[in-house]
């Protein structure tokens, strides 16, 4: 039940990551690209900072939240973990409906670019990856061997879409310097110094948060009393749910 | 000593990938940027060819190794391993010359985009992973309880130097559509819908790589015979080494 010594400190070291490159996004939307608004042209800019704080930071959070909370009841985890993911898909949700809803008013092209059709492949396995996990884990009807089975596909799914995300960001970010500054890039401009910082900061928090959630030491160890709990729980839920075997 | 049953399809369907997209990159460079040649401007030409079949294909076969040879020698896999890679990082080293040396023939500047910046940190990552994998694993004065502490780490590594190549590949594509296709690109331009699929294909083949890698029983069984080997091994090397404990 005790915790490992290394982890607080890898853990407050990717909050300090993903802290900042929210702040950072915050920054470079207010100084270089005029701040938020959504009547306006500044519309655009909600996707950045929501896409940041949304699909980055809560879904990085929500993938630490075993390790965080490792000797916490893993109903409680469970659900916190749930709400995280939930949080970050509704922020993103905003997001996306922002850059649509800018692109429909300006008259733009829509899911012409690499960079939205990778958004697009990150949204619905998110979504998915939601359901089924919803189904499988927080939903009582699931079997206890099913469970067991699935719990290494929705991690492998986590973290992939996890690192899909932060891809997806980078190449957002590239297109939104491009667009800008064209050739005026190869100049050092401070925008443009200011954003390639900002990409390594978002790489560096989704390298940080999979060393954490992957190192096999820090796994959450399974706990005797939860065990015998989720027992009683699936014994008082199976005469219930006509699905379960 | 078997072979799990799924494995040999998500092998073969990695290469199929793998193979299409190294194809596509040549497709792309022969179809709408000339072709490739050292000595004029097609020199840019040669750093993306490269890297598609060093830094992406190369070094993500060099990661399956130990899941496709699962029942040869672990000496004969260890060997091919630091070779496949020494081949991806040399191949790649042609593709960087190539770029720097168009660079300076040109007049442009040097390393001010996110891609380049995420290049060079690929390159000094994948140089000191190779450098200390080869000393740990491949030298034969390390001793055995600091392999086997090592080991989990340069799996880390080199996972994580693997996507973040395959993430700088992606920026590196988008930033060569932005250059010349600038607000063409929303119009869908042939070469903008090809360069966003073989986007998609170099994402699909990091993760099918990683999942290969990743999944738990897939993971190459330890042999008994290769086990005794090593003892003898480090028996013979540990008298000869002066560095050894």
């Amino acid at each position: 039940m005790s915790t490992p010594a290394a982890l607080p400190y890898y853990v407050a070291f990717s909050q300090l990551l993903g802290l900042t490159l929210v702040a950072m996004t915050g920054t470079w939307l207010g100084l270089y690209r005029g701040g938020i608004a959504w009547e306006s042209d500044l519309q655009f800019n909600v996707h950045p900072l929501c896409m940041a704080i949304g699909l980055i930071f809560l879904q990085g959070d929500a993938l630490l939240v075993y390790r965080v909370f490792r000797n916490e009841a893993k109903r409680t985890t469970k659900v916190l973990h749930g709400l995280l993911h939930i949080s970050a898909l509704t922020i993103a949700l905003v997001g996306l409906v922002a850059v649509f809803d800018y692109h429909r008013k300006k008259g733009y092209a829509d899911l012409y670019s690499l960079h939205s059709w990778c958004g697009i492949l990150v949204f619905v396995l998110y979504f998915v990856q939601w359901l089924v996990g919803f189904s499988f884990f927080l939903f009582p009807g699931a079997s206890f061997s099913l469970r067991s089975r699935y719990r290494a596909s929705h991690i492998f799914f986590g973290a992939t879409i996890f690192i899909l995300s932060v891809g997806t960001a980078l190449l957002g970010l590239k297109e939104a310097l491009l667009f800008k500054l064209g050739a005026k890039y190869s100049l050092f401009e401070p925008e443009g110094v200011l954003a390639n910082v900002l990409g390594l900061l978002l790489a560096c928090f989704g390298g940080v948060v999979l060393y954490i959630l992957t190192r096999a030491d820090w796994k959450r160890p399974s706990q005797a009393e939860e065990q015998a709990l989720s027992m009683d729980f699936k014994t008082l839920t199976e005469g219930d749910s006509p699905g379960s075997q």
